[in-house]
C-alpha cells in the first residue's frame, strides 16, 4: 500500500462521482486564497481537478493549504461535491465538481519554475528544451506523447496481427556504403577501428528475409550526422519493414492498412481504400514535386507547345535547351496581389534558382502583365484557353530546365496555399508515388547514383533498358506522401544476381568495390534469396503531422538542438583524458 | 498480384486440406530423387512440407525438379494427397500429406552452404555466426526469435492496459556517473566533445516521472563497454519502466502480474502470485547468494555456535576474527563421490577464494572425515543434529569471513546440483529478493558506493542508521530472480532532497561534485518531486530463460564475440582518414 494511495486520477471524476471520497495526488496547477475559501487546481496526467479548503471548517487544514505553491507535488482527500451554477467551467472536463478537502499533505515543495505549466507558452523554444522536464508537463505536451504511444502500440498490434515478426537490429554496427555521414563509436577492444551508428536497419532486415524470417517489422533508432534542418534530427526512429515472396502491391496493401487504422483510431477520420497512386512523372509535371501536397488544386500546366515558336526569348530560349515553360493559374488570386507582392513572389521562385517569374493579370480592368507585350495576340489567348483564366485570376509562368521549373512552380504553388490558405485542414491528402526513376546523375561526382539504393529493382518492363537509356528505367520503389510530406518509402529489392551486377556496373562499382562495400549482403545472397521488398515511414515525422505541430522537436522527448546538443543533460561534452586513452585517440585542437 | 503467388505456409497444412490445390514458396530442405519419383522437403518459417515429382505423369516439370539442389529457393503448385500409411511421418505436423506437384519455378540457386540448416548442428559458433543469415535459418533458431517477439507483444500489450506509456529515451546522450565505462560517440559539429550511448535510461526515466508522465515503460537498448562475459553482450535489451506514486509493492505487483502472464503464455505453465518474497540477509544465510536458485535444497547451515569453542584451529579462528563456519548437508550423495571427487570440490571452493573445504562422510562404515579427529563428541554429534545427517550424507563445511563462506558454499550448492542433477526442470525457481543494503564499502576507493544507484531510497525505518551505522541501513531495493539468474532489479527512489544530501555526503561527494555528475535531475528536483520508482529487466536473460539456452548469443539476432566483433558484417572496422579528420580525432598507434 503506498503511502500516498489515490483512489482515482483527476481527469477521470465527474458528477458520476458524487458523494465519493476520493484521494489524489499530483502538481498544483495554482491556488487562490479568496479568504475563507481556497480553491487548488490539482493536476495530473489526465486533467486538473478544482480542491476547496473551507476555514470555517477546518482551520488547521486551511493553514497547511495556504502554504501550498504551484508546482508543489500534493496528496488530497475528500468528498466530491457538486460546483455551484455559476462556478460551472463548461470547458473542463471535471468542471462541474470540486473536491471538498478533508486531508492534505505536501509531499514535495517547488520553486518558481522559470517556465509556466501552461499550453500557450511564450518563452524560447532554448528555454523549454533545458527545463524539458517542465515543458514535458503541459498538457499539449502530454498529450503528443500519448498519441505517440497509441500510435506505436497501433503499429505493433497491427504488424503482430498480420504475422510479422519484431527482430531487433544492431546499433554497433558498420559504415554504411553509399549512405549519408555516419556516427562513429570508437572500439576500445579493437583500436583503431570503430563502429558506426545504423543510418537504417536495411541491410539487416534483407538479410533477415535471407535468414527465412518472411515477415518483419521493427520501430527502430536510426542515426544521420547530416548538418540539421528544422526537421532533421541526429538520431530519428523508424518504423521499418520487410516482406518475403511480395511485389509492391503486397507492401502497399499491408501499410494502406496500417494507415487505415491509424487515421481511424487517432484522427477519427475514415480513408478509403486502395490508396491513390501516381506516377512519379505525373507527380513532378502536376505538382511539381515527387511529394505532392494534393489537398488543392493549383496544378502546373504545360504551355510549351504554346511558346515554342514565341519571340520571346526567355520562352523560347528555355525550349531550345530542352527545357519547358510551365504554369499555374492562382484562380481568383489576381486582385488580392498588390505589385509588391507580386515582385516579392519573383524573389521566391529565385532561391529555387529560376530566373525569374512571368505573370499575367486578369483583372477587370484587362490583361495587366509585363510579358504581354513579347507574346502574339494566338499565344495569349492559347494560354488563356489552357490555364482555364477568367478576370481576377493570375497566371504564374517559369521557363527553364525542367528541375528548375518543377521546384521552383512546386515551390510557388505551396507558398500560394498558405498565403491564400486553400488547404482544407480536415483534408487527408495520402497517396503513393510510384514507378521511381531508378538512377539519377551525379553532376559532381560525374556518375551515376541510385535513386533509393542499389539494391532496388528496375521494373521488369524496363530492364532492358538498363543497357540502352539507364536513366529512362524506373524502379519497383514506391512514397507513400501525406499532405505534401514524404512520409516514407520502399521498394522491391534486386534478388538475380545478374541484374545486380548490371546495377553495380552502372554506379561504376567494380567487383571488388562492390564486394567490399557490400560483401556479406552479397555472400548472403549466394544461398538462395527470397524475392522481398518493404519500406520504411519516419515515426517522427508521421507523428508531427498526427499532432499537428510543425516542429520535429516537439514529438521527441530529448531532443537536440541545431547543433546537435541536448540542452537538458548538456550532451555532448568534453571526455576525460582516461577515456580517450583507452581508445588511443587524440583530439586535435584548431591551430 | 506477387510473381509467386502462395496460398498457404508450408506448416499450416494437414489432412483439413486434402485434395486442395495448393501454391507455396520456400527453400528446399532436401531433396531425392528414387527413379520414377522425386520427393523435395520444402521449408518455410512454419514447418516443412514433403512435395512429390512423377516423372511418369510429367516428365518435363520431374526433369526441372532433377535440377534443384538444397537451399534453392522455389516456388511450387500441386494437389494435396494423403501419404502412403508407411510413409508417413508422425513426428512431423505435416507427415501425413505430401503436394503432388504439378507446377515448379526455381526462383533463386543456391550454393552449398557452409552450415547446415538442422537444429543439431556440429560447427564452430564462429561459422555460424559468421554465415548468421544461415544459422538463423534452423527452426530451432526461428523459434527463439518468434519467442521473443511475442514476448515482446505481450509486455507492450500487458504495459498498455495497465496505463503505462512508451516513450524514447536518446541514444546520443551524456556520460552515466557511477556506472560502468560508456561507448563514446564523437561530435563533428562539436569537435573535441563526445557523446556516450547509454547504460540504461535511469535519469531519463525519472526525469520522465518529474514530467508528470506517471508510469513509463519502453524495451531499450543499452550499452557497456565492458570485458565480455559469457553472458554479457556490448548491446543488450533492458525492459525498463518506472511509476510515480508508489511504493515497492505498486512496482513488484505490476511485475509479477507481467511474469504470469509470460509463463502461461509462453510456456504454458502457472505461476501463483504474490511471488515469495526473501530478504537479501536470508538469501543470503540461506543459499550463500543474493539471487538464490530456489529449486531445490542443499541450504546453508550455521555452525558457528557450535565450533565457537573448537579447538580446530581453522574454525576457531576464523570466527575470532568475525568470520562463521556454515555447512551445507548433500543428502545421499556420501557414497557417490570418490575422495578424488570430494577434493576436487575442494579445488573448487578455493576458485572463490576459500582456504579450504572441511568434509564428514556418513558411510555405511561410519564416519569418514579428515577433521573428526580435531573434533570433540559433543561438537560432532551437534553438527549431526544441526544439519540432519543420516548415513549416506556428505556434509561439506566452510569457515572464513562471511563473504567468502557464501561465495563458496552458495557455489559449491550449485556445482553439487548440476554434479548430482538435483534440479526438476520443471519448477519455476521465481521469487523477490528484497532489503538489500544500501551502501558497500569499496576497499579499493576507500569510500561508500552505491550498493544500486545513489537515488536510490534508504527504508524508512532504517533513515535514522545513515548517520551511525550506514552498512546496517537497507534500501528500498528489489532484485526478481529466476532460477537462479538475477532476471532484473529496482528500487524505490529518493524524492527527498535532504535524504538525498545525506546519500551524497555518505557517498564522499562534494555538493560541487554531486551537481557537476547529477546536475540535471538534482535541478529537475527542485520543482516538485513525485515519489516514484521502478525497475529494469534484461530482455535477453529473459528469453534465454525461456528458451532454455545457455548462451545469450543465441537469443540476439546479430550478437557480437567476446572481441565485440560482428564476425557477419565485419564490424567493427577502420574508418576513413576523412572521417576521422572531420571529427578532428587521431588514432595513436602503439609504438
Amino acid at each position: 500500500m503506498a503511502k500516498y494511495k489515490r483512489t482515482h486520477m483527476c481527469g477521470e471524476l465527474s458528477l458520476n462521482n458524487l458523494g465519493e471520497e476520493v484521494s489524489l495526488t499530483g502538481w498544483v496547477q495554482k491556488s487562490r486564497d479568496l479568504g475563507g475559501l481556497l480553491f487548488i487546481d490539482l493536476r495530473d496526467r489526465t486533467g486538473i481537478l478544482q480542491v476547496v479548503f473551507n476555514k470555517d471548517i477546518d482551520p488547521q487544514l486551511f493553514e497547511i493549504a495556504q502554504k501550498v505553491r504551484g508546482e508543489y507535488v500534493i496528496h488530497v482527500s475528500g468528498k466530491i461535491g457538486a460546483r455551484a451554477e455559476n462556478a460551472i467551467n463548461k470547458r473542463m472536463k471535471t468542471g462541474y465538481i470540486e473536491v471538498l478537502a478533508n486531508d492534505l499533505t505536501i509531499i514535495s515543495k517547488a520553486e518558481t519554475p522559470p517556465i509556466y505549466i501552461e499550453d500557450d507558452l511564450n518563452v524560447s523554444e532554448n528555454l523549454r528544451l533545458k527545463y524539458r522536464y517542465l515543458d514535458l508537463r503541459r498538457p499539449v505536451m502530454q498529450n503528443i506523447f500519448f498519441v505517440r504511444h497509441r500510435v506505436n502500440k497501433l503499429i505493433r498490434d497491427y504488424f503482430d496481427k498480420n504475422g510479422f515478426i519484431e527482430v531487433e537490429t544492431p546499433v554497433l554496427t558498420k559504415t554504411t556504403p553509399e549512405g549519408a555521414r555516419d556516427y562513429l563509436v570508437p572500439s576500445r577492444v579493437q583500436p583503431g577501428k570503430f563502429y558506426a551508428l545504423p543510418q537504417s536497419p536495411q541491410l539487416f532486415k534483407q538479410i533477415l528475409m535471407v535468414s527465412g524470417f518472411d515477415k518483419y517489422y521493427q520501430i527502430v533508432k536510426c542515426f544521420r550526422d547530416e548538418d540539421l534542418r528544422a526537421d532533421r534530427q541526429p538520431e530519428f526512429t523508424q518504423l521499418d519493414m520487410e516482406m518475403s515472396f511480395v511485389d509492391a502491391d503486397d507492401v502497399m496493401n499491408i501499410i494502406e492498412g496500417l494507415m487505415k487504422d491509424v487515421f481511424i483510431s487517432i484522427k477519427n477520420q475514415d480513408i478509403s481504400l486502395p490508396l491513390p497512386r501516381m506516377t512519379y512523372k505525373e507527380a513532378m509535371e502536376r505538382y511539381g514535386s515527387d511529394k505532392p501536397d494534393v489537398r488543392f488544386g493549383l496544378e502546373l500546366k504545360d504551355l510549351s507547345d504554346i511558346l515554342k515558336d514565341s519571340e520571346f526569348k526567355v520562352f523560347s530560349d528555355a525550349l531550345k535547351n530542352g527545357g519547358c515553360v510551365k504554369a499555374i493559374n492562382a484562380e481568383g488570386c489576381g486582385g488580392k496581389l498588390s505589385r509588391k507582392e507580386i515582385d516579392a513572389l519573383g524573389e521566391f521562385v529565385k532561391t529555387y534558382r529560376a530566373k525569374g517569374l512571368a505573370w499575367m493579370n486578369f483583372t477587370e480592368e484587362g490583361l495587366k502583365s509585363p510579358i504581354a507585350k513579347f507574346l502574339k495576340e494566338e499565344e495569349i489567348s492559347s494560354i488563356i484557353e489552357r490555364m482555364n483564366a477568367k478576370t481576377g485570376d493570375i497566371i504564374f509562368i517559369v521557363a527553364d530546365n525542367k528541375k528548375v521549373v518543377y521546384d521552383s512552380l512546386g515551390q510557388l504553388r505551396l507558398e500560394l496555399a498558405r498565403k491564400f490558405n486553400l488547404i482544407d485542414e480536415n483534408k487527408i491528402g495520402l497517396l503513393w508515388v510510384t514507378e521511381f526513376p531508378l538512377l539519377e546523375y551525379d553532376e559532381e561526382e560525374k556518375r551515376y547514383v541510385a535513386m533509393h539504393h542499389p539494391f532496388t529493382s528496375p521494373m521488369d518492363e524496363d530492364i532492358e533498358l538498363l543497357d540502352t537509356e539507364p536513366l529512362n528505367v524506373r524502379a519497383k520503389a514506391y512514397d507513400i506522401v501525406l499532405n505534401g510530406y514524404e512520409l516514407g518509402g520502399g521498394s522491391i529489392r534486386i534478388h538475380d544476381s545478374e541484374i545486380q551486377q548490371k546495377m553495380f556496373n552502372l554506379l561504376g562499382f567494380s567487383k571488388e568495390e562492390a564486394w567490399k562495400k557490400f560483401g556479406f549482403l552479397l555472400e548472403a545472397f549466394k544461398y538462395g534469396t527470397p524475392p522481398h521488398g518493404g519500406l520504411a515511414i519516419g515515426m517522427d515525422r508521421l507523428i508531427m503531422l498526427l499532432t499537428g505541430t510543425d516542429n520535429i522537436r516537439d514529438v521527441i522527448a530529448f531532443p537536440k538542438t541545431q547543433s546537435a546538443s541536448c540542452l537538458m543533460t548538456d550532451a555532448p561534452s568534453i571526455a576525460d583524458e582516461k577515456q580517450l586513452a583507452e581508445l588511443k585517440l587524440k583530439f586535435e585542437k584548431e591551430e
